[in-house]
């Protein structure tokens, strides 16, 4: 990684993800996100919907990274926290946003149609910039390098598309997987040599299976300059036939 | 929660989760069996292949919660830096262990066949306790309230039945869900005074789509009492057809 890239976490919040309840895909669409925009993800962290745990965990997030996600916790009912909690570590008002209050009361006919609950989806810690919500109108927010989405996936992803355009991109990180049918613990030590003579390539090791059970290993290299990345890659191939294994490449994304 | 219930953090280590080239599934999984057990999942952390990282994270979290599960990290390949960052963080050798080199000598015919790659999952913190792999042998380990398991999902998996039996178990959080279509904007407000008569038992809203794309609201109550559960839950589905919904119960888990 070279440090001018910028870096970033991803903050699920939500009890019903921790008791296994449901399974998140938020943060893996993230990861993918942040990878084509030479964003690097450092952390992806998980944490109940309680307040002081919220507060910690994002003031001691924000400190870290370029950029904090987090998901969840939004929505009108009072197990909806993230808001309050977001305004509390960064130390200010958690009050009425009238622009989050125009743009619900939009969605309905009348007044009363905007119940207190809903209400709560238009407060929103002072001096955030909202972030559009094209689903459902409630929106999400950015305070300071902190954006706050809902937890709703397709929610969540037309939020984070609305502010991609707007974060500092990065090397994007190339990658190149060369798979192999020649086990780790013989390809291992050859391996970590190759990795020694390529610093700047960063190279994993992941072994699988095929649809037909027969094993699978993938050697996944990434870099950012490309030319290195596939002279790294073509010793890999030849690594493994030299181990008498059939290798193909796939690719560079 | 009960303070006498035990709590558990997942580790997730790995590059491959955070560029989002592998979804994770280890942690829901956990998840699931963790709340079976009884034991409350207080934090999942998915942190990259840096053993400053890994050693600094596991003293944090081995301080804070009775258990920690670490997945990934533990084959043959350069990569794999998990048992040595557990034994950095426990200020012990990371030294051979004659019992797992044993286990994995019975796998091959040849001492030839045991690179010095495959050593290195021989290699474990001293004093650590091996954690049986039923799967491809090379084992896991426990190192305090440490488990430290394989990435490989059906690997993880055996490796966490072997040690479940021995785990403290807390009592077992019951849930209970409600299936509505009243809006969460609407079912919000009464649902808070409710969540205030029942402090002992937690409710959660969650919106969703049935599989026809019409609107759905679950809300999950989840408490260690059944008859608590009950009541709430009885609760929960007259408020739903008050406003004119309509409540399907799904029975107690």
């Amino acid at each position: 990684m070279r440090d001018s890239d910028p870096t970033a976490c991803v903050l699920i919040i939500g009890n019903e993800i921790l008791s296994g309840r449901t399974k998140d895909t938020n943060s893996g669409w993230i990861a993918d996100r942040l990878t084509l925009l030479g964003i690097r993800l450092q952390e992806i962290r998980v944490i109940p919907d309680v307040e002081a745990t919220i507060v910690s965990v994002v003031n001691e997030v924000r400190a870290r990274y370029t950029y904090v996600f987090t998901c969840g916790g939004i929505g009108p009912t009072h197990d909806d926290i993230t808001a309050e909690s977001i305004a509390k570590a960064f130390g200010v008002p958690w009050e009425l946003n009238e622009e989050a209050r125009a743009i619900l009361r939009s969605n309905y006919s009348r007044d009363e149609d905007l119940t207190p609950a809903r209400l709560r989806m238009a407060m929103i810690p002072r001096g955030a910039e909202l972030v559009a919500n094209p689903i459902s109108k409630a929106p999400g927010f950015r305070t300071g390098n902190v954006y706050t989405f809902a937890g709703v996936p397709r929610i969540m992803q037309a939020m984070f598309e609305g502010v991609a355009p707007h974060l500092k991109r990065g090397n994007v990180l190339l990658s190149h997987t060369i798979v192999g049918n020649v086990a780790e613990g013989r390809i291992g030590d050859p391996l970590a040599a190759l990795q020694r003579c390529y610093a700047d390539i960063e190279i994993g090791s992941y072994p699988g299976q095929r649809a037909d059970g027969t094993f699978r290993n993938s050697v996944v290299l990434r870099g950012t300059d490309r030319e290195r990345l596939a002279a790294a890659a073509r010793e890999v191939k030849d690594l493994i036939q030299s181990l008498g294994g059939e290798a193909v490449d796939e690719p560079p994304q």
